[in-house]
């Protein structure tokens, strides 16, 4: 295959630029050759789609001293840079740029725990700190602090909170979690945001906002800057937790599970992220498509209920967990017992833990802030070379919403051949609602079922008026088009800071559907 | 007196705009008369000072279409504009202007509760909406939701979340519960932010970020947009409540409390925006200084041990709120009182509510949700014309640096003739300190002292590592110019962003320190 270069510049242009690239960062880190760039594909899409993200090359500098010269360089040929902090995001496109021949400039070389203060509860990290990292530190030094991981624990704890990733903890929301930024602007200005603009300052990580205007969230989803260090608020270890589980054996109590969690959520008797899962979902972590099934289409009812009935789990499975003294972790679960009790069918197990203990069943780990691989097994669901792409609309946490968002997802996965793979994470007024397409990436029909699939699943649910919070590379042109309101008045205004904070364009063109001037024709090119 | 005009207009231009603003929003609309303009002087600032604040005129729209009529004008002539939802924000400047000579844009006719969702916990309101409005028509329709009141009741719901104000209950950083906006940009496009640029969509007050970039606060204590629309999370209304008062017998008893109150708040058994209150501040809701002493300068240590005893009070007093079913209330409360035990002469008192009470202690309403307008007999501590400025640095969370922040203000006022009326209301891992210097603003001689120490103040603890959340116009300069980090990056990027958004600066010129290019050379002076 012909290398790939951006798209502005000659081959020989190309060169010349990696050549000053190498004199910043070394030879060693500027990847070119083919073989070290398959890091930098879309994992999950195959050819030929993923020739749309492909990158050019990919540099990885070490300190922000090195960011600066490569954004001097990059300012200097109008070298597209895209950003990763360790690009593990595998359903929406792992480190793969948007615009082809981008340079993806990958920070996991910074990978510094700069500090974790045990009394005041957070930790400051660098792009490259992934879960398992920050999760051994506080083992290691003995810190009563448990972090809150994501999905997979391999993931950057800076990334996925920009990312606006979620857990499974009292912390779940890395976004609201996160206190205080620095950040590289295109021009090389380094921005600490918040109360990081007071030098010496000893509350950057303490206080959100500082004075004036305040900016850590208009860098999330963003290609606004390349943040370079984060804050994270840490919960305190607490001195005994429950971790719950009720099986609902019927389709439709869905609703009545989020009518049951929403005044938990909202009291605060139930404190995490707490899911609601489907069962082919839950079945999924212990078992595989083709031990239940060998048919085409999607499983049959009547399948579903087999696996319900063999694995003895219900058709929706809420997991909820409290946190506390044990005797507010008693009244809590007294609550929350009560309350599911009502449901007809509903059984409710829980399993005490005290501090410091690991629990004993699998998928409980991530409720104690425990890192994991194990969200990996569903990849299994459909054999061959398994691959998925998330479809992730907010829900409003009300049972009619959350059955609507899942009838109109499960029938069109249904025409399209596929599972519904689903389920809720419970914020405190909103649900989010991730439906992942598992598919074979070595089946090309799969393939395009599972791409056209997304657009067809995003338009369902915006006539519904309902948006998704994230999107996969090939639609993000599609999901920003879709907050219309006022003709696109906030894209335009997204893309007027754009234009004021990156005048050459050098950063992440088309994240988030946000294009820089220089680069706007490639909007909803792919 | 000469009549005032934007500095940038001849009387005779500036007569032409007014016209053209009447012809938009009616004659009775557009307010020029000395005797009107009183309502937009700064309220406790007297002359001189208050003449480098005064407006030449104010502006009363009634809809956005309005706002964006009155902004083409605007943009036209380069008429500076300072938007304020009601203006009652007094120890800061109140309605008037950064820059001498601009128009208010009171915003105050806009009122409506657009919206109240009892289910979800939200409402919906336009900037004339104030506290008691908001108390009125929940308790009108019956709903089981609270609001979370600042100290003075008639302050504007919008307003104070836009300047980060805060209130006493478990929603008590409105900064934090505010959760989706409408905002006109000086261009007059009607940006939605996170969800509310899905048209017809449902998920606006619900999920705040949104896809991509997330803006709302940068619109906090901003000049970059007039917020004409603002959603806020509402408490649910707790089945039973508590609320306690602890009494310290020592000054440095100060230490020790904020050490007690740290974990109950980083473990949320105190849910509430607890309070850590000096003796002077609370004797000043039941007395006046003359009361108790009638010399110059700070009231001596012997006399504010007299007041502690006489009223029954703490050196410092800490009020908390536990929410909740009466039996996670219990143990919560079981829980605290055994913390504050802890300490050597603590007193603790607690009152127990079911839902629905109001409470008896004159104090305790804020901490139910209830607005009153009590925090205004401070103003009387002093005697004569009472008028107070505030000085409000952040603090971490922990008892030597509450210790070092009160030590050094106390001196400094103390050294300028005013007593140390202050408290600590306590964040999660931050307080907000709060030290009103109260004067008589017929004493022209305690007029410059108090303007005098906030700059004092401000050096003294920017010394150590502090920095304020917020500040009077007088010193919003001097604030910005201590956010310094990397030569002043950050405020740097925020006048980038400025004239990006509002390229002709007829958006509150000033407004923390942001001034549009057109007005820089303004900075600083007063």
């Amino acid at each position: 295959m012909t290398s790939v270069h951006p798209p502005n510049l000659s081959e020989t242009q190309f060169l010349r630029a990696l050549r000053e690239l190498a004199s910043v960062v070394g030879e060693a880190n500027v990847q070119r050759a083919k073989d070290r760039l398959d890091d930098y594909a879309d994992p999950f899409t195959p050819q030929p789609m993923a020739q749309s993200f492909a990158a050019s090359a990919a540099v990885l500098p070490r300190s922000t001293d090195e960011i600066r010269e490569v954004l001097k360089i990059a300012r200097a040929y109008r070298l597209p840079l895209w950003p990763v902090s360790t690009g593990r995001n595998f359903a929406y496109g792992g480190a793969a740029p948007r615009l082809r021949g981008s340079v993806v400039l990958d920070l996991k070389r910074m990978n510094r725990i700069v500090e974790v203060d045990e009394t005041l509860a957070y930790a400051l990290v660098e792009p490259g700190v992934t879960y398992f990292d920050l999760h051994d530190y506080l083992r290691r030094h003995g810190m009563k602090l448990w972090i809150d991981p994501a999905a997979a624990g391999w993931g950057s704890v800076l990334g996925n909170a920009l990312e606006r990733g979620f857990g499974y903890t009292a912390y779940g929301d890395h976004a609201a979690a996160q206190c205080g930024m620095e950040v590289m602007l295109a021009n090389g200005e380094l921005v600490r945001t918040g109360m990081g603009a007071i030098e010496i300052g000893r509350t950057w990580q303490l206080y959100k906002a500082g004075f004036g205007p305040s900016y850590d969230t208009m860098f999330m989803q963003s290609n606004f800057g390349i943040v370079t260090k984060l804050g994270l608020w840490l919960m305190p270890q607490p001195p005994a937790y429950l971790i719950a589980h009720v099986k609902l054996p019927r389709e439709d109590d869905l609703a009545a599970a989020v009518e049951t969690l929403r005044p938990l959520r909202l009291n605060e008797i139930v404190q995490n992220h707490a899911v609601i899962e489907g069962a082919i979902r839950h079945a999924a972590g212990v078992s595989s498509r083709a031990d239940w099934y060998d048919g085409a289409g999607p499983l049959p009812e009547s399948v579903v209920d087999a696996i319900v009935a063999r694995l003895g789990i219900g058709r929706w499975n809420v997991h909820f967990a409290l946190y506390g003294e044990r005797d507010i972790v008693d009244v809590r679960f007294a609550a929350a017992q009560k309350a599911f009790a009502r449901l007809p069918g509903a059984a409710i197990e829980a399993h005490r833990y005290e501090a410091g203990d690991v629990p004993t069943g699998g998928s409980e780990g991530n409720m104690a802030g425990i890192p994991a691989m194990s969200a990996f097994r569903m990849l299994d669901w459909r054999g061959g070379t398994g691959a998925h792409v998330d479809f992730s609309p907010i829900c409003p946490f009300t049972g009619p919403d959350a059955m609507r968002q899942y009838s109109v997802a499960k029938a069109r996965l249904a025409e399209y051949g596929f599972d519904y793979y689903g389920g809720f994470t419970a914020g405190q007024r909103h649900l989010h609602h991730i439906v992942a397409t598992i598919f074979d990436r070595t089946d090309p029909h799969q393939v395009d079922a599972a791409a056209d699939l997304q657009r067809v699943l995003m338009s369902d649910t915006r006539a519904e008026g309902y948006g998704v919070y994230r999107t996969h590379l090939a639609t993000m042109d599609f999901a920003a088009s879709q907050y219309d309101f006022n003709d696109g008045a906030l894209l335009k205004m997204s893309e007027t800071i754009k234009d004021a904070l990156d005048p050459d364009g050098i950063l992440a063109p088309g994240k988030s559907g946000i294009w820089p001037r220089a680069w706007r024709a490639k909007r909803g090119v792919l």
